[in-house]
């Protein structure tokens, strides 16, 4: 999409990992139209798969999977890291490990929220090593549902998660794909 | 709102504390087309407040925050709880303690999203004992930028947050406002 790799050019930054920090515009401050824009395409990539319901984790990939649902009007569920105490009675939940921060963190959903007959699009804000989308497939995995694809707005195609799980069959949608990053900058897909 | 109390009374479950339990459309799960209504009319009360950023903390007020950013079309920054890698560069923070979850977290914004010449509408899902909104207006004092007011879904009328906040002088709208709540139901004011 266009107007998401402009941004990124114009105010993405490349740190040692290499991590991109688009933190101006996508997961620290957000520009509301741009992510708006970035979730009606997810809405519109997927409008045919019968989506009856959104799951992504805490706390960046909450405001694109909001935009996708207005887009989609359908339920968005946040999938929480470690377990708090206002999450009560039953809940799927499984480990993810995070490798921008070197730990692992617990990932639940109350279970009332995912049922079986729900047709789920995964959303986030990066696939990279895809651990987290893996996390979210086991959720709705334990729920019985199924997922019908995942929508993320930074693919960083140098790594090999999306190729990993489109091997398993997961429609991935990814408004933009990084194929190289470095100090020459970003070369898209 | 009307459309916000109708929802608490049908999904609410009041659990000692006592708190009041949304997760079925606020807070865990989301109803993007309410959330978005909740968004549209924050900034409807607040369109001739000169506002230019909106500022919330992570996770549960993220949701409202975009949907009132993109009713204002100015940049949402949510504020992040502990200090991540991803953190880098010159901070506010502040210390912030939760009752709900009974512990004290750090929230901190990366400096360069909050401007001396900002003016700062500051958004949450709910406003109980006001702590949260303390910490919000201590980063942007922090920054030297103003606070023109807090858009709040939920306040809990019974705890002293909001009085205490108006008497400092704050403007806050919130969209429900919960007088009483008990086992033998919920009084709106």
């Amino acid at each position: 999409m266009k107007a998401l790799e402009e941004r990124i050019l114009s105010e993405g930054k490349i740190l040692p990992g290499p991590v991109l920090k688009v933190s101006s515009f996508l997961n620290h401050q957000i520009d509301p139209d741009l992510v708006m824009d970035l979730g009606a395409e997810i809405g519109r990539l997927f409008k045919d798969a019968g989506v009856t319901k959104i799951l992504t984790i805490e706390s960046s990939g909450i405001a694109i999977a909001l935009a996708a649902g207005a887009a989609l009007h359908v339920p968005v569920v946040f999938a929480k890291k470690h377990r708090t105490s206002n999450v009560s009675g039953a809940v799927y939940q499984t480990q993810v490990h995070s490798y921008t921060h070197n730990t692992d963190y617990t990932v639940v959903v109350e279970s009332q929220f995912i049922k079986p007959d729900d047709k789920v699009l995964l959303v986030d804000d990066f696939l990279a090593n895809g651990k987290a989308l893996e996390g979210l497939i086991e959720l709705v995995d334990q729920a019985g549902a199924k997922v019908v694809g995942a929508g993320i707005a930074i693919e960083k195609g140098f790594q090999d998660g999306g190729a990993a799980l489109r091997e398993r069959g997961l429609r991935i949608e990814s408004l933009a794909v990084i194929d190289r990053m470095d100090e020459n900058g970003i070369t898209f897909r």
